[in-house]
């Protein structure tokens, strides 16, 4: 882009830019009544729970703008937002996006970051309905609310797992990690060079990882699956954090504990093969890595072999015990670990 | 406060430290099925129309840490929020709260922070549900999403003026940008001096300005008076930005134009003494200040007078007009400016 071409946030009035970025918002529905231009966004919704989550992205803490292209932030930050919405086994229906802005950052540059919001409500179906747009000294800030509903019969909470249900989760996990370990690398080695070129890394390699660092994909397709199969989990939640703490999260909340096994752990060979080239315990990465948006949820043990069937892309990774057994975890050797309250390993 | 107290937030699991800053959610109520420590808030709402509004707030830019008292800010940027429903005509009910927080924060500080928000929640009325924590490199960023309600058949957009509706507004305007010129100066003089000594200025003299800068109050009492009256103005919004850019946006939504009074502009006398002293024109302050958090509504002329009979704290400024006619003020000599679109006077 050249600079002839960088608009400046201040040579568009605040409504004409709103208007501008808006134009990503692909969908619309009998929901909204009034989605922006007012004080507040106005909904119609006459049924079932209503769901609010609420995520926030600090440049220079969650992402670094050399590696992450900016409609990739939008879609992740939204991803991150409706992974919630998901993890109540909810169907997100908006998101207000609140953006702090410094100079650095022009118009087009926040049009890419709506397109990727406006890309993820395509795929995960919702509406931007609004939002706040701030000045900033120096980074770039975004904060994403999502509203979402679910039916009251429907709901799943972190509390409300059984003890002997199977404890499973969705995909694989710790492949954000490798990703962000991928690029982190990278920066380092452009960084030793002049840096007279872009941020250019070849990243044919490592691809999968470094998908799942930038634009991780929320788990949609399991809800509506179950959905289809009839099948209500008994507790569940998103995996934001690395596995070790949202285990907690959901054993705590259940006041229940947890055995798993560190061979169940469904990790991606491209993950494994990141770890060893970084000499690093690929089980690290699945366990305290965070940011893979899958789903960990809670079963009866009659009903894994039904969702099985239909449904291939989840693992059982354990069970549920008695609270006073705490989270536990058998080594592939045979050792069983316990962690702490903190998700730490003992 | 001494070094010792200074508790960092690593110092506290971030459970711990939700827990700890949910202690200042007064309220809770049938709305709000699980407030927070789950994936998102979850509501049961089964009448009239959800209202959602954001706001952020970014140090440096929306406020400055050397003046703004902590609890001040939570109460602020909460009084923002909701303001934002109020001028729907809607009842707030419940806040999340994203917070991007320095290392410079101690978690006490966040305290304080919570303490404010904590503070509006019992003066308007609403819960905190949730929200998300993050780190941030240098400067303390604050959202607020604000979820509220109102019947379908009593809620009020911009649009909605007719012609010859009388154009009010609450309360008087400019004085927290009085406030701000004040606090700015007095920072300018602490910067002056060796600042050996913490910024302790004696604002005496200026309790009203600085007050209406520091802790704004959204206009509660108003919306709760034209409900008991069966009052329904035809359009309102919030005075966040200045009267100027307020009431362009009120006359495009509702495609009318507005003639209004300088002379009839509310300013209070604690303004007008500010604005002498700095040598400057007040009006500026009423029409481009922005942040009195007061409300615009435009009421059919012959409702005006039993409004008044029972609430003493509005103006009549003009008079909405055809659309052709623009915004135009008359100024206290008699002549005529027009606002362009952008607010600014021709």
């Amino acid at each position: 882009m050249g600079k002839e071409s960088f608009r400046t946030i201040q040579s568009l009035g605040r409504d004409e830019l709103i208007d501008e970025l808006m134009e990503h918002n692909a969908l619309s529905s009998d929901l909204v009544v009034k989605g922006y231009g007012d004080d507040s966004t106005v909904l119609n919704h006459q049924k079932g729970y209503q769901l609010l989550s609420s995520e926030s992205f600090m440049e220079g803490v969650d992402f670094d703008l050399t590696y992450v292209p900016l409609h990739h932030l939008g879609y992740k930050i939204a991803t991150a937002a409706v992974s919630d919405i998901y993890a109540m086994n909810g169907s997100p229906e908006l998101v207000l996006v609140n953006l702090s802005v410094p100079n650095k950052i022009s118009v087009d540059m926040l049009k890419e970051i709506y397109r990727g919001i406006g890309a993820a409500g395509k795929d995960y179906e919702f509406q931007i309905g609004g939002g706040d747009l701030t000045a900033s000294h120096q980074t770039l800030g975004i904060s994403i609310s999502c509203y979402g509903e679910v039916a009251q019969d429907k709901i799943i909470y972190r509390k409300g797992a059984h003890e002997g249900d199977a404890v499973c989760v969705t995909g694989d996990l710790g492949g954000a990690a490798a990703g962000l370990r991928i690029l982190m690398r990278e920066k380092r080695f452009w960084e030793e060079q002049d840096q007279q070129q872009a941020f250019q890394p070849d990243l044919t390699d490592y691809e999968y990882v470094v998908r799942r660092q930038l634009v991780p994909v929320a788990r949609k397709d399991f809800i509506e699956k179950i959905a289809d199969l009839n099948i209500l989990p008994t507790s569940m939640i998103d995996l934001t954090q690395g596995l070790a703490s949202e285990l907690q999260h959901l054993a705590e909340a259940s006041e229940m504990g947890v055995y798993f096994y560190q061979a169940a752990l469904p990790i991606s060979l491209d993950t494994r093969r990141v770890a060893d080239e970084m000499k690093e315990d690929v089980d690290k990465y699945a366990l305290y890595g965070g940011e893979d948006f899958e789903l960990m949820f809670t079963l009866p043990e009659e009903q894994v072999e039904g969702l099985a069937d239909e449904f291939s892309d989840f693992t059982v990774i354990g069970q549920v015990t008695d609270k006073e057994e705490g989270i536990r975890m058998q080594k592939a050797e045979g050792e069983v670990v316990v962690f702490d309250g903190s998700g730490q390993q003992l």
